[in-house]
């Protein structure tokens, strides 16, 4: 991938990229995640080589950081992969949503990946009573928790498989991880090419490479203004991108909103996934004439599939239109793509940037994946913020346990 | 549906709501989405009554506000409707997307509804003219578009069925036009209900009922203080919200994100759809600890289907769970959203308020959706900019018929 940074990069902060630089070489040590591209896989592949050929559905129960990287890459590559397995995902206790899949998956012909990092999700272990419930073959399950978890220990008493994760890895980040490495390899994703692409962007980062200043300066300019442009959107044209750019809401958002370390100062940067060209008829109007609160970092893949082309035809009354005829639909979403840069960079006070992917691969969406972790880290310390933690979430968990207790009564 | 505001009612604004329930009154002679819940729809009907049963696809080909009304409508009531055709949508130019919809769906037993309002958008005729190339049976086609636009004269043309939408209704307004009712009518969806509940809010609001208030203040509030809070969020929880939160996007920024009259201002406020209980696990920590810049509308449906039950198993290890046991779904994700509101209004500053839908039916939605229409409109006023125009996005389309032309050159 590349990254085109069109707003004005800030001079003379050489001092602060080489303490920003220094600060993330030394939390590799502490926080996994940045040394999952080079971790040893073995065991997964030899799994998933060696599992059951009749199973046609992995369903993965798992909410938040235990689903949302798997589907956004699922989804970007189901296109064009030959599927093995489909997935599918349970992530909700809306009774409407939980019937709706049930009835659509074969259980006979389904495998369950239950994950949850804690161990005690309420979401989680609920519908996985549900469906223990009507089947408690241990053959059925495996389970993916932080080791030693209650959720660990339930599995290794039915003698079910169990996958750890990195204990210094959070939910949002482990998507590189068993939790997403697990079920995508399953499913005949390529994971070695996977982290491969993360790998490619570990090294431009970290070994002072062309990713090193783009990050950098991309990080500096987001938080130096993150008063004025307190709204991120990730505008990709890319139907497939869909659910990678529901993964970057979760990874930016509970990553970057937070209280300032020693303060009482709420602080946050707010992520917009929006996909093109179907945004244009959407959000475009407040990004071009709304407030400036907004930068926009566009995705673009340079080389689309499959080739085919707008009919060269000629309809009645439709003449001016046939200035569409005998392109190929990948160039017609490129050059939207171009347009609509061109048009906001005309507004001057826009920041703008753009990404583009070579093709729909695996080295692609794990490049991009591990560039947004790597950009979050570096925002996160330069907001003076803990970025990987979530403390804003646990009020309402009490809460509800509160009134659970109270029904019992 | 029932409306409950948290954050403080403005006092002492008579003169302001007053004037601004007059003016929303005069709009209803120009602008015609106000009158829509009173519409003949008789033609639609019989049309859907008499149409031919082998047919099983209806291919919705549109995109924006062609689209996004009838997606947000359908996918709310499938789950639990008895679907008599399935509704797909053709919205992007990526040839990947078009590919897998194509692979999806059996074009024997498929009719195709092609909808532009102007009749000239570059997405819709392309895809049109890719379909069409394949099948140039003019019974496989029904046409929505306006009267007199070159598509509307290129259906005539070839003898296809054309509906019109009304001139004074805009593409993101008009999903109680032919453009939503005559596909959602051939799924088998009542859309004489729907209207039904867009009549029940229409009467509440216009006719000094519980919405006039409610209504008005809201739009008071969002706009005296659009400055701080300037991301309105929408936090459903109810998995087949997810698309009427898209349409929600479209409606709130297309809307509001303008140059103020006689004025060189950019305002606008930013729409944000959540699902929950999924987004307590992603966007939620945001909302807790970020930036102050953010209201919260909770939208919850009173009665849940089908009742299903949490099963009462204990699991080893899990105990601390029982606590959820024999509960069911429904009231889980109820509580869930309950203790969400309560952990919010724990904080005091993030302005909070609740929508209460009794069930999932046409008569939620149609009240849903007219309640958002009004809304819109109100603060739109308020906001003094044009709410019905979307002149931001023009420029990007000037540039890409630049672009095409130098192509053929």
């Amino acid at each position: 991938m590349k990254n085109r940074l069109y707003f004005n990069r800030l001079e003379n902060l050489e001092t602060v990229k080489e303490e920003l630089f220094n600060s993330i070489q030394e939390e590799q040590k502490s926080i996994g995640y940045y040394n999952l591209p080079k971790q040893d896989i073995s065991s997964i592949l030899e799994y998933a080589n060696s599992f059951n050929k009749k199973i046609k559905n992995i369903v993965v129960v798992g909410i938040g950081g235990s689903s949302l990287g798997a589907k956004a890459i699922y989804n970007f590559l189901k296109p064009i992969q030959n599927i093995k397995r489909r997935l599918f995902f349970f992530e909700s206790t809306d009774p409407l949503n939980i019937s709706e899949l049930i009835k659509e998956i074969n259980m006979g012909k389904s495998h369950f990946i239950i994950i949850s990092k804690s161990g005690g999700t309420v979401e989680t272990i609920s519908i996985f009573k549900y469906i223990y419930a009507k089947d408690r073959n241990s053959d059925r399950y495996t389970f993916i928790t932080d080791s030693g978890s209650n959720l660990d220990r339930f599995a290794k008493s039915i003698g079910s498989k169990v996958f750890h994760i990195p204990s210094t890895v959070g939910g949002r980040f482990s998507v590189l991880t068993a939790v997403g490495l697990v079920p995508l390899s399953l499913s005949g994703i390529d994971i070695k090419a996977l982290l491969k692409g993360a790998r490619r962007i570990k090294k431009a980062f970290f070994e002072k490479g062309e990713m090193t200043s783009i990050l950098l300066d991309k990080a500096i300019f987001y938080t130096k203004n993150h008063a004025q442009y307190g709204i991120n959107t990730i505008f990709a044209y890319s139907e497939g991108l869909k659910y990678f750019t529901e993964w970057y809401v979760q990874l930016w958002g509970e990553s970057l909103g937070k209280i300032q370390k020693n303060s009482i100062l709420n602080i946050g940067l707010t992520p917009i996934g929006l996909i093109g060209p179907k945004d244009q008829h959407s959000f475009l109007q407040l990004i071009m004439e709304g407030k400036r609160d907004k930068s926009v970092t566009f995705i673009k893949i340079e080389e689309h599939k499959p080739p085919f082309k707008i009919p060269d035809i000629t309809l009645p009354h439709l003449e001016a239109l046939d200035i569409l005829n005998g392109i190929e639909f990948g160039d017609l979403i490129n050059m939207q793509c171009d347009s609509i840069i061109e048009a906001i960079l005309n507004q001057k006070d826009i920041p703008t940037d753009e990404i583009i992917l070579p093709r729909v691969d695996e080295k692609s969406i794990g490049e991009l994946i591990y560039y947004y972790e790597l950009l979050t880290s570096l925002v996160g310390h330069l907001l003076n913020i803990n970025t990987y933690n979530q403390n804003g979430v646990e009020a309402g968990k009490i809460i509800l346990k509160e009134k659970l207790k109270r029904l019992k009564r």
